[in-house]
Parts: structure tokens; sequence; C-alpha cells
């Protein structure tokens, strides 16, 4: 293809080929180097086998001229990374005195004395560089190669803490690749399909565009890259792009509808209320994921219970009782309720059938209500949500702030809801 | 190891390693062959490039007496599995006539006509059978081996049909497995290093287990695995193990601490509520993922702000100003409040600082309060969580229910707290 490297990442975890969890690590890396222009050729994914890492390894480097190894760096018995690491390649380990230090001295201030094995952790490969694990205290390791090999952590948050801040930057260094461009779209309120035949007519005439749709529930993400010299197509598109989804577009970022509505929310100085039934928490969790939230962010009420709706939201017996509570009336009332009693600018609600049991003819498992208070009254929206549970609730969250946006938007625009 | 044979899974797909498409696959047939007792011990993954699609099967085949293939057996230009195949085996591939016919109906049946190009799908390796696609129209095949070799569609619908209808029962006859027993142990409260140091003294005298430990935050799971011949050992290791933990020991059942609390509570007859501030609502959200948790969640108030704390809870001014929201006299006031407003049986609040700012000397980030309020007054637990935000939210949930567990496994022995 051209001057840029080919990478190889090898997933470490029996617990991966044997106890159906899912490898999220793999893609993560595969999806960062992308980032960077460096193609994945092969991924492989192995137990806590000191001879099937190796042997993995060896496969990778034959194959690639980037080797990124996740997991097996813990203190455990079964964490054999390191072993397996300097097996594929006949090098030695040894252990690291000031890694070691560090270690102890980690472990002092949170009041731990581990068994001394702990410290195989310090273990580097020669010739080796230490790679800092900021989230926890597995280190990684990079060796220059040819091939380059990494060793970072399995555990998620650390490893990708370590391949964003540590990891990245050094293969900058090592391999200057043709740097590959992307753009992002992300979309609410619209089905995957929805999303793809909207945007057919414009996508059947490019073809040198590599494009991709991922989907998760209530989201989905078009991902176009292209090579540099078709950068003018890549911004051309992009704006028709744009003009066909119109407000459906959320953000042209790798974020969350959450982070949009927190930057609106913050520039706007609103605060902003919730109150949640088949959620059951959910809607708030997901805002406050975004670090900063409680300059916008007051709290609110989980009324799980028509008691709680009724005692601390002040929804009417008589609404409960006409309608019952997943109805349009119901969102409305704990909209409001939630809004006057937490003294915000805004609430969002958000009651339905989140199933599996619950559901009858008239309202089935999927039908949820959502709806916005304001200052000039309420909106409501009724969601008729297929699949299960988990995605009912992640589905009906994402809606809730779609709403928002949407009425934020107008707000900025200057014509009020 | 024994009579039980070993699998590799070889999954095709350039949109995999490209574009974040999430492999479905991998896991599916993995978890399928670990319930016929077969034991995945590499996974594949790689582009649509015949050259690369050969060398992987090769090394598959290194490793495993059976070889599954997973994607490009469709009609078009980078459905290259079964020319990848036959290269790796240097085997012959040949048009079947029968399969070219039925082909021609169902296309005819459907009022289609495609390019001829499409009877690729008809070549079969040399003394390969056909494997029936039910769902879609490529069809799959097997070679009776050493190794077993399986090719089978990437569509998961069709690919899910292929694999459970047809070609399990001919793995079953080809490869009659020896059962694996396995035995899972769930630790709350715990790090990973602790259990693996608390548990040594049993582990170490143990070879013929294979043992794997999983660790997200607050949550540890110990998994074994023996031939059957060795369920006896199994057996005896494990009740060791289960008197080592003690009450840590949450469950030995692959479920999450909120499920052992919502099957807890719903046979206690008692109502759970709850006030979040750090958390802002995840635990409410954890706790009604659970099918059914009306039964004994009432719900509760996210108190993100200090207004929220003290008009919906009833925390005091002066618990707030002399011990600061983030204390454990604001996470008992909280508890109370809620349980006595919401009039549940029961309540757990967390206060916390989840960073990555809003930290000082004093109450730094990582620094969390849970409580627990019952009829006989309240418990509550400082925590100090290593890591980022993500982490330290989710482990102050799962710390929060099992301050719950704890107590309710005491009433259930009849001393209460």
């Amino acid at each position: 293809m051209s001057a840029s490297p080919s990478a190889a990442v090898v997933v470490v975890g029996s617990e991966i080929l044997m106890d159906g969890r899912r490898d999220t690590n793999g893609p993560f890396i595969e999806e960062a180097l992308a980032r960077e222009g460096i193609a994945s050729v092969l991924r492989l994914v192995v137990g806590d086998d000191r001879e099937a890492i190796a042997a993995a390894i060896r496969v990778a480097a034959a194959r690639a001229e980037i080797v990124i190894v996740s997991g097996g760096l813990g203190p455990t018995f079964d964490d054999l990374t390191r072993e397996g690491a300097a097996d594929a390649f006949n090098l030695r380990l040894a252990r690291a005195a000031e890694i070691e230090a560090a270690l102890r001295e980690r472990f002092r201030r949170r009041g731990l004395t581990p068994p001394e094995s702990v410290y195989r952790m310090a273990d580097l490969l020669e010739g080796a560089t230490l790679l800092r694990n900021r989230v926890g205290s597995a280190p990684g390791q990079i060796l220059g190669g040819p091939p380059t090999l990494a060793l970072v952590p399995g555990v998620p948050a650390e490893m990708e803490a370590m391949v964003t801040e540590d990891l990245l930057p050094r293969l900058r260094l090592l391999h200057p690749a043709v740097p590959s461009v992307r753009k992002v779209f992300k979309v609410a309120g619209l089905y995957e399909s929805e999303v793809e035949s909207l945007l057919a007519p414009v996508m059947e005439r490019v073809t040198a565009l590599d494009r991709t749709i991922l989907a998760s529930p209530g989201d989905v993400a078009l991902i176009l890259r292209a090579r540099e010299h078709d950068r003018p197509l890549l911004e051309r598109v992009g704006r028709e792009i744009a003009i066909t989804l119109g407000d459906a577009l959320y953000s042209v970022s790798d974020e969350g509808i959450e982070c949009v509505v927190a930057r609106k929310l913050t520039a706007a100085s609103l605060k902003l209320a919730s109150a949640e039934s088949c959620t059951g928490g959910m809607l708030g969790g997901l805002i406050t994921s975004v670090p900063g939230s409680s300059v916008f962010y007051v709290g609110g009420v989980v009324a799980y219970s028509d008691a709680i709706k009724k005692n601390w939201l002040g929804v009417e017996d008589r609404t409960l009782a006409l309608h019952g509570a997943v109805s349009a009336e119901a969102a409305i009332a704990m909209a409001r309720g939630a809004r006057e009693r937490a003294r915000a600018d805004l609430a969002l609600a958000i009651t339905g059938v989140a199933g599996p049991g619950g559901g009858s003819p008239g309202k089935p498992v999927g039908l949820v209500h959502i709806a916005l208070a304001t200052a000039s009254g309420e909106t409501e929206r009724r969601l008729d949500i297929p699949g299960e549970r988990a995605s009912i609730r992640l589905r009906s969250c994402r809606a809730a702030l779609d709403l928002l946006r949407r009425d934020l938007l107008r707000a900025e625009r200057g014509s009020p809801a």
C-alpha cells in the first residue's frame, strides 16, 4: 500500500476463549492504530499459556512490523505475557529496581503488603523501556524492534490510558506513518438502516473513501477514511452528509450525546434535573459520567414505585389511575415535578416498560414515554423500542438526551420551542 | 492433556480489523464448542486476504485438532476463504454440480439472475462435505481431517444456525469429547491481588485444575476447570476455597452482586431505597438492570447538589458545613433520609470524590463514603479507591451492594447487625 507500517495485536486471556468474556481491547487498539494511519493485519487471541503466548507473538511478528500484546501483565500465577514474550525472541527478563521500588511505594501508600511474587510486575525484557500505567499497578513495556513489541495491560481502563498517553506517542516517533484522514458523524434518534438509506444517494457516488457504520442502542456513528490526496473529496462528501443528516447529526467528534448536552448546558448556564422510572438511574449515571457535570446537573429522583412518583414528584393519583404510570401524561407530570421541586431550569423524565415482564397488549415491552420540562412548558415523545431490557433502557436514556439537545439547539437559534 | 480435542477459530473480515466492527462470531463458536467439552486454544482474526487466510489456517492447524473458519464464503471478489483454505493444505477446489443447481433454483425462485461468478459459492475443497445454510445462500463445508476443518459463513444468523444445527452434530461424531467440569467463585470487597494471596495456600497444592482470575472494579471471579475424573478434587478444593473466602464469597454462579442482593431482598420481602451523590444514579441503574427489581426497589434520590441533599433527603446544613458533603456523617444522613422519606425498609447511600477534579489534600479523588440505613440504625464504611472516574464509581456501587448483602446475611443467620 505505502510506507505506512502494519500491526498485529495479540490478546491474552483464557477468559476470552473459555468464558465468553468479550474482547474489547483488540478493537480499541486497532482503532487507535487506524487513527495513526497504521493498518492492523492480524489479531490473535490466546489463553494464559506461556508457550501459546510465545507462539502467537512469533506468528504476529512474522506478519507485521508492530506487535502489541494486551493482557497477562498482572502479578498472579496466570499472568505469563512477560515470559511468553521473552521466549518468543530468546530474550532475558530482568527485575528493574526502580520499577520495583515504585511498586513498593504504591502499595505502601495504600497500606497493602502484597506477597513478594507481585514484584514479577517489575520484570523487563532486555532492552525494553517502561510504559507508564497511570490507572493501575501493572507496568507495560516497549522494545524498539524490529518488530516493535509493546506489552500493555488487559484491564481496559489501564490499557486505554497507556496506549493513548504513552504507547502511541512512542509509535509515532518509531514509525512515522502515512497519516490517514478521518471524519466521524454521530447521529441520534435514527436506526442504522435509516442512516444507511438516508445517505445512500451521497455514498453511492463515492468509492475512494473507506466507510464504516457503527451502531449501539440509540447511537449511530458513520466513519469515513481517506488517503491524504483524497482530503478535498472527503471534505466535500462530509458537507453533503451534514446537510442530509440535518439536526440528527449531533457531533463530528468521537463523543457521546451526553458530552454534547453537557457542553451546551454549561455554556448556557442552565441547571438540569431528572426523573426516571424504567431506567432506574441510568440517565443520571450517563449524565454524571461526564467529568464536571455538577456544574449543570443538580440530580433528581429515581421514581421506580408509584408511591415515589406521587410523593416526591407530585404526580397525581388521577393521572396514574386514568393513564397509568407508563403514559405521556405521567412522563409530563414527572418532568414538571422534577423541574419544580429540584428548582432546575430543565428536567427530563423517562417512564416505560423495559421488560422482559410487565408488558400488556396496550402497553407492550419497549413502549417508553420521555418528556422534557422547560420554563415554557413540557414536550413529550413516545418511543417503541425493539430488543431486550438493556438496549431498551440505554436507547431511552439517549433519546431523552436527544430531546433535550434539540430543544437547546432551537434556543441557540433564537426560536424557542 | 487428555482425550478431549482442542479447537482454533479463524475469523475472516477486514471490517473487524479496520473499522471497529465487533467480532461476535468467534465468541459464539467458542462458547458452543465449550458446551461440547471442546476447549478453544486460539482465535485469529484476519482481513479479506487470500494469503493471510491461508497462513492463519496453517497456524490454527498447528495448534488445534479442530479448525473453524468463519466468514469469506460469499460470492463477491473479497470472499476468499475457500481459496485460502485450499492453499493452506494444497487441496483442489471443484465446483459441486448439485450445490450449483440448488443455488440456481434458489435464485430462480426469488426472481434473481445474479452474475455467474456467484456460483463460486458451490466450490468445495476436495473431500469436503456440504454444511447446509438454512438462513442464507452461502453453503459451508467440512473436511474430516486431521485437522478437522470447517468453513462457515460470517453473517451471524447464518453462522449460528449452521454451527448449531449441522456442524456440532458432525463434530460430536468425529470427536467424542470429555466434558469439562467448571466452578466459579465470585468475590466482593477484595482486590484481585488480595484474593490471590488469600487463596495461595490452597492453590499451591493443586496442579490438576485449570484456573483463571477475572477482575473488574469491585468484582473478582475465580474460575476452576477440571477433567471429569478430577471432579472429586475440584469439589474438595472448592470447599476449601469457600471456607477461606468466607463471607467475601458472594456467589458460585456467573452473576453480579446485584443479582444476589435482588434474590435476598425478594426472599425477605424487604424494600430498598437509594441516595446517590458521586455515582449519579449508577447504583439505581445497576439494581434495576435485574428484571423484576420493582418487587424490592422503590427508587431514590440522585442528590448531586447540596440543595437536593438538604431538601429531598433532609441532610442538615450543619452536617454539610461541619463535615462536608463527602463525609461519613453526610452518607449516614443521606441513607437515613432516603429510608424514611421513601418509606423503605433499607436504604443505601453513596457520596464521594469521583474525580478527575474536585479532590483536596483532606479529601482526595477516590475517597468515598457509603452507608446503609436499617430499622436498627446506620452502618457506614469509608473507601479509598485507586484509579479513574469510571472505576471509582462502579467500585462504589458494588461496595454499597456488598455492605447490604453482608447485612442481609447476618439477618438470615439470626444475628441482626
